[in-house]
């Protein structure tokens, strides 16, 4: 039975980025991670609504790429589907979506200053960073995207990036695979906090365009991305306190296993 | 006896409210949370004096509208009574309130800069943040707001909003009701840090009067409140090291439960 | 037998007091805090030479008043013991001294920008913060004031009042009572991350003169500095993993103790 | 058999010096600290590659001056080893170097404004602070220094100094002692967030060259490193959850140990 337990699989993997993401200080009580469904293209996985740290794989519902549940369900949905179902519906590329509201990338939604990469890390934003302002195509609303045109709309004003700037509400971040997403997502919060300093001190300069080629695609191989996860990963079980590395090992000397076996245990 | 228990839960909530908000760092060792009495309009709920992250529901002490304790007691309470009798008598449609001196809102107090919406988030702040100088009625004073007439007075000027500035002080947040007055006191405080650092960046481009109108509303409605509170109270519960959340799922994942029953716990 | 025991309370005092400053992120690797000896005013307080986070009772030992151990001891000392030995020696009514290099105090010793109260809580710091430049009486140093002129000269400096800035070293506060120092030490440092954030919004206007006396007076009555400390308290016991109190309450339920009871132990 | 004991103590304080430095917010999910063979000044001692708050013991392989594992090894290694050979074979003097991108170190290789000695602890930074500019020697790159000339680049750039600032990446910083780079590395990262804060103030008065090397001097000194030292393990330890040391005393007052023992055991 592969496919159920590619779904499970997911599920837990989807519900441990939302936490990780939150625990990073990226996302708070509202924003979002999803990712497409892991064996069928045509759908998307979501939690239901409730704040990103607190998801759990049972939260992780199906729905269609417009967005709508594949199941009937009472439970609140979130009211921003359409964030990602817009995306997976023009970009079949990507495979997970961040929709959030960091307090390092928030100021360049409200002046206008163009957020750049300035250092490697920061790379894996791309070239291209647009901006999208719902009045241009819907004037005066609450900001929400929430209707099928809006995500339409802002999924056009991705295009062929990997972040787009919403003015005046936040960001939507797009990744090839899940852990590409994570990475991707803090690193560009990172980045735009040093970049905030670097305005303190009075001058920015970027990378130039090779030099972002060039460092995103080395900081997104499967290396490097698997130990920022590995790293993040740890310090949400930390916070969770469910973490139980060092701790049995330096709180219960006698019982130290042998550190040969330690070893295997940990090498990849 | 549902009167009794009606005044046990709201003890309960306004109790977690302050630890609450501390927890968030929007109150320290000063600052106050109340709430009108449940059941008696003409009444309200103030814990006696504490740090705000340590009040328990039998701190919880019961006052009149012009902030006299119902039972004589001989623990000490609050100086600043007056603010929330002032406000609970001048706006009847106000069931909560929260006096603070958060970071982020301190330096809009002290440099006279006008605290604005830049987010839909922030626009729980509403479309006028009115600023009170206890200088310009009472002169040089301790700027504590300790008599009846300064409550008065500070009332009056937060008028018919629901935050009001106070110069060299802080700010008080007021609400319809408990969850709201939490969510619009953290929210304003995260708007306040963004709009200090797309200050850094050079230019700040608010909510026009119908964006925060229309995303005030819909940030407003239970859904979200209730998705905020929820997150806010984990995050309290963790760090008090009472959360037993996933700590017991993956902790001894053999007495791990049945995924349905677990689902059908958390479901709302 | 009185006397042994008030210092033994001195000791748990002044190396809790050491503890929180630090768990404020005022103190960090350095800096100190002194108290005068409880029953003989020709001695002072100080731990041996570690990090202020890690000061336990028995790490306290006496000096005399010019700065000597007043028992031969081993044990590694601090090299700045005559910051607090001539303070005590100038100031009789200084009973607790803390020097510190909060990041939030460094900025004003290096840039020359004044530290003025710009809210309530710091006020504390009195009307006047002289500042005190090591090179105007000694030339270039190391900048550690480790010999007894220097002491003296920082002593000069601080004169009557309650905070010395250090030119590219850090602060010295002074109190009449620990609990007093600890906070003034503290709520200066929060003033003064206020004061920067005003000044990135462009302008700061601070207290007069009058506020200053009425507000640094009201605030370091017995009442709020009590409040502060029992917060601050709670705020290490939790830090170190030695909090009790919600913990027991909420997690063992079945346990839970009368409420009346409760509310006994906690009043004050 | 001293000598696998020497490097079995080696390991151990390799990985915590990772660990300490992660902790302090320095290190990330990037980033390394190695230190020279204790005895085979031809070879240095490197984890495999993971984030640097993870590193145990058994992580720590061993390298010679080249870069290149003395072991054939199947787990992943850091792809920027030169940096680190690269520097021991130009520094005989150098036993512990650190490459990080800390917050608030990146902002001057962004901007170019000079980092400079603006307190004592940051006088430890030295004299000069090289910028290295990838661009010079090898144009448009990924920004990674992983060729052997790229890290004989950086090492030149270095040349007799402490700490090379790489724009556009981050810093490496060197050591005569693992201690004494961890000192460095952690203080001079305070002493650039203190200088950006400064510079919000308008004016940055740093340390003359007399001044530097005095409080360079004195701050390296075994007494100040050890006390540091001792300082970020506890913190490390409370945040690993394996600090026994006042949690036993107060959380079980019953089994408290006779003073004096206690006293004996902390003393150094």
């Amino acid at each position: 039975m592969p496919v159920p337990n590619k779904l499970d699989d997911a599920r837990d993997l989807l519900a441990r980025a939302n936490r990780m993401i939150a625990n990073e200080d990226v996302l708070d009580a509202f924003g979002h991670v999803t990712m497409r469904h892991p064996t069928d293209p045509g759908r998307f996985l979501m939690s239901r609504s409730r704040g990103p740290e607190l998801v759990q794989p049972n939260d992780i519902l199906e729905f269609t790429l417009d967005s709508k549940p594949v199941k009937p369900t009472d439970v609140r949905l979130y009211g921003e589907r359409v964030i990602h179902g817009g995306i997976y519906q023009a970009r079949p590329d990507v495979n997970a979506v961040c929709h959030h509201h960091a307090p390092s990338i928030l100021p360049f939604c409200i002046s206008g200053t163009e957020l750049k990469p300035v250092y490697h890390l920061g790379a894996t934003m791309g070239r291209t960073v647009p901006f999208w302002d719902s009045r241009d195509d819907f004037g005066d609303t609450n900001l929400i995207v929430a209707k099928p045109e809006e995500g339409a709309s802002l999924a056009r004003a991705l295009g062929p990036n990997w972040i787009v700037l919403m003015r005046r509400h936040g960001a939507t971040v797009a990744g090839t695979t899940l852990e590409e997403l994570v990475f991707r997502t803090i690193y560009i919060a990172r980045n735009a906090a040093v970049q905030i300093q670097a305005h303190v001190l009075g001058h920015v300069a970027p990378l130039n365009a090779s030099e972002i080629n060039l460092a995103g695609e080395y900081n997104l191989r499967p290396g490097p991305v698997a130990r920022a996860w590995e790293y993040w990963s740890v310090r949400l079980d930390k916070a969770e306190g469910t973490w139980r590395g060092p701790k049995t090992k330096t709180a219960a000397p006698k019982k130290r296993q042998a550190k040969g076996k330690t070893k295997a245990k940990r090498s990849r």
